[in-house]
């Protein structure tokens, strides 16, 4: 599959997605490529539509993005609860396990996923697998002593590597900390893994989102398919 | 006992744990007023006694002060180890379980702890205590949402206040972090309340150092006494 089939699959779920937001909704807007796409439908039918929702977002690239279509962005903190939040993902599985953070905002995209009331993911099918952990798993660390939880995670054989950027610095989340990604290959225990990077002094969070996700809509060249967690 | 009682029983603990830092020594250096004890007494060892030692800092108050008398001063990322970390403790218990960070800098505390061969505190004696949590638990949170995570406690009985400044305004860490004081007034079970607060999304770190510290010095008014954890 090339870039263009990708994008036309990302699209395809973000339009489908965007169906979910109704007038007077509190609704959370992710962050990623895909996520572009449901925020592109989402402007269209507040300018074209008058569809009037307030939005909580994940990302300053989110917000950016979404006033820039006039739409009304509030702090995740102004909010007594949020109705949907519609996030991309960079993996899931059938037991509905994730891993997200590839475009470094984990750390808020979590935060808005626990205050909300059901959560949506929007993925083309490739992101669909078996066992998470092909995509290397992101962990947002404290810059202090970053360099000492990495010799632990090597030490575990989590096969660390921060995140550095095109300038060849670490790349700073929107809460100034650092990113570190584990090359795991396949996590078969995504819940004692969690559990071991939490407790590890120095993490804020990791990108390991397990069993939160309500619902799954999966670009596919046959039309958006949907995935719903009867277990959550 | 007044203050000038308690400032003379915290200088006396900080001048018996100076004794602890020997030529060729990585330190850490804690946080606090015992530990500015501390520091004036290594200052003076440099200065008068040719003492050489390299410190590791657990706050940039702390940083200034050892800098200011000579001592060299080098992040956690440089140092391969840590011999021994001497810092303050505003409770501690006769399971050596204790509560840090009313200075506000205990996520750097907790790094620089984790990093130490062997942990020394140096309290006066109204620090020791048969139950913690008398003291307000201080826990480090993410800004962005620490609304919620305060509603979380509430909901959770934890009875947390977040901690503002002389001028109202939140306190913020060295990380930049706001800090939410809980005051349970008893802390029965330290353990299940650390798992609970660290798996709180929005957490970064709480003050709960359980079974962490190796020897205590205790600021006595009949001399310095010594608790020894033969448990950890």
């Amino acid at each position: 599959m090339d870039k263009a089939q990708q994008d036309a699959l990302k699209k395809a779920a973000g339009i489908e997605a965007a169906k979910l937001i109704e007038d007077g909704m509190v609704a959370g807007l992710g962050t990623g490529s895909t996520v572009r796409f449901l925020v592109d439908e989402l402007g269209r039918r507040v300018q074209e539509e008058g569809l009037k929702f307030t939005g909580v977002t994940t990302s300053r690239r989110t917000q950016e993005q979404a006033e820039s279509y006039g739409i009304t962005i509030v702090d995740v903190d102004e909010v007594d609860h949020i109705d949907v939040t519609i996030d991309g993902a960079d993996e899931v599985d059938k037991n509905f396990d994730g891993i997200k953070g590839g475009g470094a905002a984990l750390l808020w995209e979590k935060i808005v996923a626990t205050n909300s009331d059901r959560i949506v993911w929007i993925v083309d099918e490739s992101k669909v697998v078996d066992t998470i952990g092909k995509f290397p798993l992101p962990v947002e660390v404290i810059p202090f002593g970053a360099g000492q939880v990495v010799k632990k995670f090597e030490a575990r054989g989590y096969k660390p590597v921060l995140r550095l950027d095109a300038e060849g610095q670490p790349v700073r989340t929107d809460e100034n900390n650092y990113v570190v990604d584990l090359h795991l290959e396949k996590i078969e225990h995504p819940q004692a893994l969690a559990e071991d990077l939490i407790t590890t002094v120095g993490v804020v969070e990791h990108g390991l989102f397990l069993n939160m996700v309500d619902t799954v809509i999966v670009g596919d060249p046959n039309g958006p398919r949907v995935m719903t967690n009867s277990n959550k």
